[in-house]
């Protein structure tokens, strides 16, 4: 059957079905139910992809991408078990033009690996979701991180796509060059498209400059909206921070706890600032002018780059934090609303954690008005889980109400389906007219992003 | 017939057959050849185009939509005739929220009219067109101008859209977050669709703050190619332009002559840096030595408002300065390349005006890597519009083959039909898959983009 024709076509070394494998493809990190595939195939070019899906097809087998496994809505999950594409070996750099601040890799290159090869010649590629992701999942998911608020998403970045189609057949979705108007925007329809309407085998990016000057802030306020209409002042100012992130009380002492920290255990504001040195002084100072008008507490900054880095640390290890405990699951809501809709928002996330009676904090890239809940629970205890997802729905659908988004950024996957009616309306059905057209024995990802 | 059944359901004020509304809604400011349409609508609602589309479906009548005309590639001539959809009327804000830096409006109102109601609140809406077009038509041919560099072009400021689908459906593409990972990207998709797949009738698009101080300055190269050796060296430096617009020799002669102008005619880099002022006044040092460093003659800069538009109304001008010739019309190229490859292809445009024998210029947005030849030629001549048109080919294709795009800005319409294979390749089919499923009578703007 199709797995004795991978093999034979791929050759067995780029095959496997090994248990551990079979594991390590059955989960993301999301507290969605495992499911093993079939089979797991490492395809080495776009030719071997080619033949995976001429197989799919013969067989009728459905398709499961897998990029790192960090996704937080179990994208990667075959829940129709079938094949998983892993890109481990699709990894290489195929043409970097640094005087055109671009670069064109295969999709199973990671952003640190992709950082290393841009810093050599002093550029940055600054997306940078919370785990070391893979870009072709990055793509696959339009993932953001801390550098949305100056640099966009993923979808910002791609310049243009190679792309197997559920068909067999290679497309290209864009060009090279930074701007077109020419035909339909291919690119960003694939991009964000969670492997349910082709398979990405290669991707051409932008690059940015490293900036020459970096300062770090933080800021503490007495109360959770205080912070959020600082952040929102900051924005109005026109001060173009390069990071804005908001922590509330119950991150700062998780992470304390977690990493040994020392720092004030309050509601507070992380800031970056990055350019040219006058600049970034200047701006910086304006900010901290800012903040103190508007009565913040324990202001620090920072400019050496050893400084800055314990300024931030805790910030970025605040997610496992949450996750280092034992027994312990996190689910959490992605939302992204309107700026001025966000001090009701982090209030409103507030009281809903409290009335759960669980453990739970929130955290954003408010810079976008996106931000999350992180909400413990133990996942033997069926009446804590529930609590713990009707504080996910009760805030998302009040973004959707409010003008903004179920997902800022992680994608929809299994776990933000039953949104997806209340947020796209009528617009669900040309979705999934796209997903027929592209994808008609619905091979690709089943049973993501749609019911 | 169709046109009584339009004139009950809008009533007659909303539709008109008159010679001078035929003949207005002809054209667009391209050499393509005028075709009138049936009768003209102006719809005052988003419920006014359902009913449009309706007898659209009835009688099987094309639908062409039509916002200011100043098109360059056909894109508004209906070339089938039937209804054209004139938005005039739907030119309101709908909702404006200057602390979230966005606003919702209908398709019918200019760039200039967004502006004036922005301006009052200390923003821009920046995307500028050398014409006053309306936002739907921006929309729709995804414009951008001067200031790509820094702010990308009209997809990348488009939040959400109010679609009516040829069935007479409505949808929603998107919400009002700043960002979201949600479902397929329909924004992008509808941007840029020249009006082929539906009919915007509602827009939200992003707004940014009026930077506090702006510098122009204008220097000169002995060689077309040092000029787009030098932008790309700006570039590099990260310096971060607002403007940065080539002009050669030929066209500062043109714009002289239009304007009485004394400006030197030379190969011409146009800049403006905007932003803090400590910190733009050091970008345009910075920018200044490096100029100088590379050998350019006649720095001037200038920072007062009324210096900054002397340096700049030439620039703005040039368009005008080739289409006012009487018995003259004007073609041109629309490339965008990688930035290194400008260098060959600004002196490859240049050869080939040349060796055409007619009169013509080049100038573009070349922190893009975009530029235009504009070739006039006398229509009645047709040897003449032969040898204007192969110009524009040669360049075109040479462009997509060194990874660059047929139209940076303009869209496709009728000119850059013949374009789209050498660009897209396989990928068309998947583009006219698209026009299919959401067209199936092909009703909305036929004609474009494909043949
Ligand atoms: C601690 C932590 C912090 C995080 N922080 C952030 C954050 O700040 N912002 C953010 O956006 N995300 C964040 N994430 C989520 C996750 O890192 C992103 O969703 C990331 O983009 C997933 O990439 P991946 O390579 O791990 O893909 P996977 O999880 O393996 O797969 C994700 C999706 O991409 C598809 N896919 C993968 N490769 C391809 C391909 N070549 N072609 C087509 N489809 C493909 C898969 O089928 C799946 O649908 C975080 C995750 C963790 C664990
Ligand atoms: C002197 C001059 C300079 C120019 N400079 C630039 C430049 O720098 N950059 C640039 O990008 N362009 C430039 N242009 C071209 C032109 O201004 C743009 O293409 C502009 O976006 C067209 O807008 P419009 O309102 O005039 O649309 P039209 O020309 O009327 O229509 C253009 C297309 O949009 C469609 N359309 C209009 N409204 C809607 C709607 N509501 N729903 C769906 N489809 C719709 C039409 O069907 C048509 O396909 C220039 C033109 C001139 C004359």
């Amino acid at each position: 059957m199709f797995i004795e024709k991978l093999k034979s076509l791929l050759g067995s070394e780029l095959v496997s079905a090994s248990e551990s494998e079979l594991y390590r493809h059955s989960k993301d990190e999301s507290f969605h139910q495992p499911v093993e595939p079939d089979i797991i195939c490492f395809p080495e070019s776009t030719d071997d992809v080619v033949k995976i899906m001429q197989v799919a097809n013969e067989f009728n087998v459905s398709v499961t991408p897998y990029g790192a496994g960090s996704g937080l809505e179990g994208q990667a999950i075959p829940v129709n078990k079938g094949i998983t594409i892993n890109f481990e070996r699709m990894n290489k750099v195929i043409d970097f033009s640094p005087e055109d601040l671009t670069i064109t890799i295969q999709p199973g290159i990671t952003r640190s690996e992709l950082n290393e090869v841009s810093n050599r010649q002093g550029l940055i590629f600054p997306i940078d979701p919370g785990a070391d992701a893979t870009i072709g999942g990055m793509v696959a998911t339009n993932a953001s991180g801390t550098t949305a608020v100056r640099y966009g998403s993923m979808r910002d970045q791609v310049l243009d796509l190679e792309i197997v189609l559920a068909s067999g057949k290679v497309i290209r979705t864009g060009t090279k060059a930074k701007k077109s108007s020419s035909g339909y925007h291919l690119s960003g329809l694939f991009t964000g498209s969670e492997g349910t309407l082709g398979i990405i085998t290669g991707i051409s990016l932008r690059l940015h400059g490293i900036p020459e000057h970096t300062i770090a802030a933080r800021c503490t306020f007495d109360t959770l909206s205080a912070c959020a209409e600082a952040a929102q002042t900051i924005l109005q100012c026109g001060i173009q921070v390069l990071r804005m992130e908001l922590v509330d009380d119950k991150s700062i002492a998780a992470v304390n706890a977690y990493g040994n920290y020392d720092i004030p255990v309050a509601h507070s504001l992380f800031f970056e600032f990055a350019g040219t040195k006058v600049g970034v002084e200047e701006e910086a100072k304006l900010a901290e002018e800012v903040m103190r008008e508007l009565g913040c507490n324990n202001w620090e900054d920072a400019s050496t780059s050893k400084e800055r880095s314990q300024l931030w640390t805790a910030r970025h290890e605040i997610a496992y934090a949450y996750r280092h405990v034992k027994g312990v699951a996190v689910t959490g809501a992605d939302v992204c609303v309107p700026i001025s809709k966000l001090p009701e928002m982090v209030d409103y996330a507030r009281l809903l954690i409290e009335e759960s009676g669980l453990n739970g904090g929130i955290l954003g890239h408010v810079g976008d008005g996106n931000f999350h809940t992180l909400v413990s629970f133990n996942p033997t205890i069926p009446s804590e889980q529930t609590k713990a997802e009707y504080t996910n729905e009760a805030l998302t659908f009040r973004a959707i109400e409010l003008g903004g988004t179920c997902t800022g950024e992680h994608g929809v996957g299994l776990g933000k389906r039953k949104f997806q009616e209340a947020e796209h309306g009528a617009a669900i059905e040309v979705m999934k007219d796209i997903k027929q057209l592209l994808d008609p024995s619905n091979l690709l990802n089943p049973g993501k992003i749609f019911y």
